[in-house]
């Protein structure tokens, strides 16, 4: 079976690792991301594939990266992290290492992985929904990564939810990704603790006892607890989550969404507000199959994972 | 080149064409549709089939009626109009014919035509989206109709648009088809007849002075006149229509969004506040290529050529 | 004690009645209202009231009418129904009448009939809410009608509850009129008629099989039989007057809020809902005396009842 | 003349002034708070008024604090700053300086100074809002203070204007309060600092590059250069409280509503999105006269000037 490679370009690493064609990954190898320059960093992409490459019979190389990538898989056309807006990077990667490379955009690359060979697994429709920071997607459709017409789909965090809401870094107000991620979940928490002390004080102590570092772990390690000011904050987030869900469900119609990210660590607290408010929204609820809402977690390897795999598609 | 036949099944009559690879349709048949029983419409569509097939060399039948259709396209699993929820559908017309059938979403349908041979001409990705009594719709990626897991995607009328607002037959309230159809336009109108009569007077005029007899018609001549209350009708529809677009693109990035359905026959009317509020909603708009809002329209016969089409299609 | 005459004017009948100061009517003689000029309803309104003068020792006449009062009592500034926007009511029926006469906006007049005689008795500080086709109200601070500094005052029917709601005739959106009135009762009814007529069928049964004669009534009707649908109409009906209720309340404070008009003969089936939003909206809830919300009817003669009473305040 | 002492206690001092009729402060002085116990507030406040008593020639003392006082102006009913919920604080005055005295909300106090000497100077119906951390007011109809049945009422700052928006500390959620004072001032710059950090840049800037810094004074100081991000949320605050306005000028109709607080130093960047917003929503906006929103300071002194000068009021 054909091994790739997957390469996982974060803002202060480069990671990457050889999959199989089972999601495995067979052998790994690590960079600091140098922040100097795009040559710098193609090199080093470059110099750990071919690392890898030297062990392992190897025909592809796929590259995650944040960004909106093109529809061929070659430019980044937007980069929201490094500074390689325009980039030819997959002729740049397959230069320097005589690979078949293709760029992808690190959530769906890890939303990839995720729906192959995580919580997804088995399914051709998939509905992946990365939790953390933002709130990023990936969309599978009878067996296929959508991308778009410009590769800028599966924005899943940037449809409205809330009109007139919370400012959004897109240049809207009100996007899912400002009342469902982890981010959100701090603020929500933030919220409480400016405008209600009394109540968030289980928050602000788990936060060190100062309001300004209230993150979404200090709300979820306060509702473990059955703190009610922390489950509310968790009751909004999931409000807002199972609305969005349910609106991309009305488009997609997939077999199964899977929750992956940070903030899934949080279990049943997490899902629990989530799927109420789902099936509350969800159109046409009585007619249709149940559609699941799971948790799953490739863990930190999901970005590489992908990206690999991805490489393998036509 | 292979042709096909069409067959759009609606309440009242069943209408037949078939269809070539341009999407031109060289003959067509019609028939009542009897309301009788679910023997008598599979016999009238396999009779109006027949009728065609022994005049032309057709190697399949698509059969497009409002419903959700299972995704193996033989099944109607809850048809929203005629009695036939559960009926193998494709089965029984083809074991009458003798053909190759599917059945499909008769929006899907229409849609397919519009993406294939009339405003989405071209494009790979492509978002039609039918307004009429409802809204409906048709998403097309990577040149493949999206169907979803059961079948039930593209419900892109029942995202929400408005929380907790208007009541929907889906079971929700707030949903895109409550403020984007041309439903929605007369109860724009009739809302003003009622609460701001003075305001709303050209429209119940043109309504044959009946408040009751409001239709998005009246509320369109009214607006063609530069009726200021017919206007503030359109500038809210285009409003809700424009966000609903604005989510459908974060998830989906279509390279074109094709109006179609007898509300487009207001053109500008319409076009105009539509674009005006997708534009102000769509996430990272300065970062993406533009994507063209456009209407056009195969007229009646779209239903039947999306059909024909698609039973052509894997 | 003092009696005083009270004239309650309305668009088809004049009433008056002689009133004593525990608010009881001695008395009572009516007319047509002529529809024809000012000139002939001034003649009217003092015909009928020295009719009453001649049996009884009376020193007062207020006459109740609709619209906009000036401060000093004398003037209709803007009449929102019989054609008399700037008449000077209380002079013209003074100087027919020999009588002191006052002019008072009739929703006033009646709420102050039901603050000092009905719901309020007793009390100082009274919201009467008048619920019918529209939502009106008085508002009675120390033991004093607040008529405003242009007679505006107490319109208490357009404060907002819904942002960018349903239209209304004073030009603003999503006033509470829109949401808690009678009329408003008929319009979530029409609304579920319109786009779930299953679930409304019981409504429109109830209406003649017409959705278009939908009422509040219909609505009320099948509400007592426990009807999923009415039910639903007034608990967003009760959650639209709760949110207002609390709203007015952040303002005035006061001992006890006295529903009252047609909608109220609905008894708990209104006043349960209306009283779970008011608690769950009411700022600083637990911390204040509970504010009773109580329905009372002085009936059909409140309007006399409260011109009269009015008459004989400073 | 009579001659009145008014207090005002806050958290950290209390001070005192003798003020004659025209709201001229003749002397003041000045005490630290204690925090220990009531007894010594008490103590303090007596001090301090019997050193001006021993000077001026006084028959009143008007005590404002924070916390909602009984409707006979003796008890606080609920003290929302220092630990005094249910003390008899005008008695307790009284026996320790042997004058008259009352005990009113700081709030209303305040406001009742701007509405009798500052911006609502010669008019009977003000509404005086003071922007500050939060929102206050105080609500003057015929020349009195509205204090409400239990001393609860002119608490503006707690009529809805976000439906499920920003958590309050009253319990509530979508405050006025948490919209359109100061402090929500701050929050918005927060928000877009948090959210749109590229935008929010001179806001950050002036809060010394410390985004949990950022103040309402940051904002007011970014919107001077003319910031779009500072104007944005400057924006947003006025359509709050222009809204909010509207709400109450349809209950309580006053001549003029003064603006007073420290937001008001804002001047014109903060008087023209709230006249523009008010004006938008106001019901009847066309048939009444114009309610003019002006700023007026009567300084640090306000609180003092207006305690003094309700003792004086029946």
């Amino acid at each position: 079976m054909a091994l790739s490679i997957g390469v996982d370009v974060g803002g202060t690493k480069i990671a990457a690792g050889v999959v199989d064609e089972d999601g495995t990954v067979l052998a790994t190898a690590r960079r600091d991301s140098p922040a100097t320059s795009r040559e710098a960093i193609f090199t080093t992409i470059a110099d750990v594939a071919n690392e890898l490459a030297a062990q392992y019979d190897v025909e592809t190389i796929g590259v995650g990266a944040a960004g909106f990538t093109s529809s061929d898989r070659n430019t980044m056309v937007y980069g929201t992290n490094l500074d390689w807006t325009g980039a030819r990077i997959a002729d740049e990667i397959a230069s320097r290492t005589g690979k078949k490379v293709v760029v992808e955009n690190d959530a769906n690359a890890a939303g990839w992985a995720e729906a192959r060979f995580g919580g997804g697994k088995g399914a051709k429709n998939v509905l992946v929904v990365t939790l953390g920071t933002g709130v990023g997607g990936a969309v599978i459709i009878d067996g296929r990564l959508v991308r778009g017409a410009a590769g800028f789909a599966a924005e899943i965090g940037h449809i409205n939810v809330v009109p007139d809401g919370r400012p959004c870094g897109c240049g809207q107000r009100g996007c899912l990704e400002r009342y469902g991620s982890g981010t959100a979940l701090g603020v929500n928490g933030w919220e409480l603790a400016k405008f209600r002390p009394d109540y968030a004080a289980r928050i602000i102590e788990l936060s060190g006892g100062d309001q300004n570092k209230i993150s979404g772990k200090a709300v979820t390690a306060a509702a473990r607890e059955g703190d009610p000011a922390a489950l509310e904050c968790y009751a909004r987030l999931g409000g807002a989550l199972g609305l969005g869900l349910a609106d991309l469900c009305a488009v997609l119609d997939p077999e199964v969404i899977v929750l992956t990210g940070g903030l899934t660590e949080a279990g049943d607290i997490l899902l629990d507000p989530v799927r109420k408010s789902f099936n509350e929204h969800l159109t046409a609820h009585a007619h249709r199959p149940e559609i699941p809402v799971v948790i799953s977690s490739s863990g930190q390897e999901a970005g590489l994972i992908g990206a690999a795999d991805l490489a393998r598609q036509d």
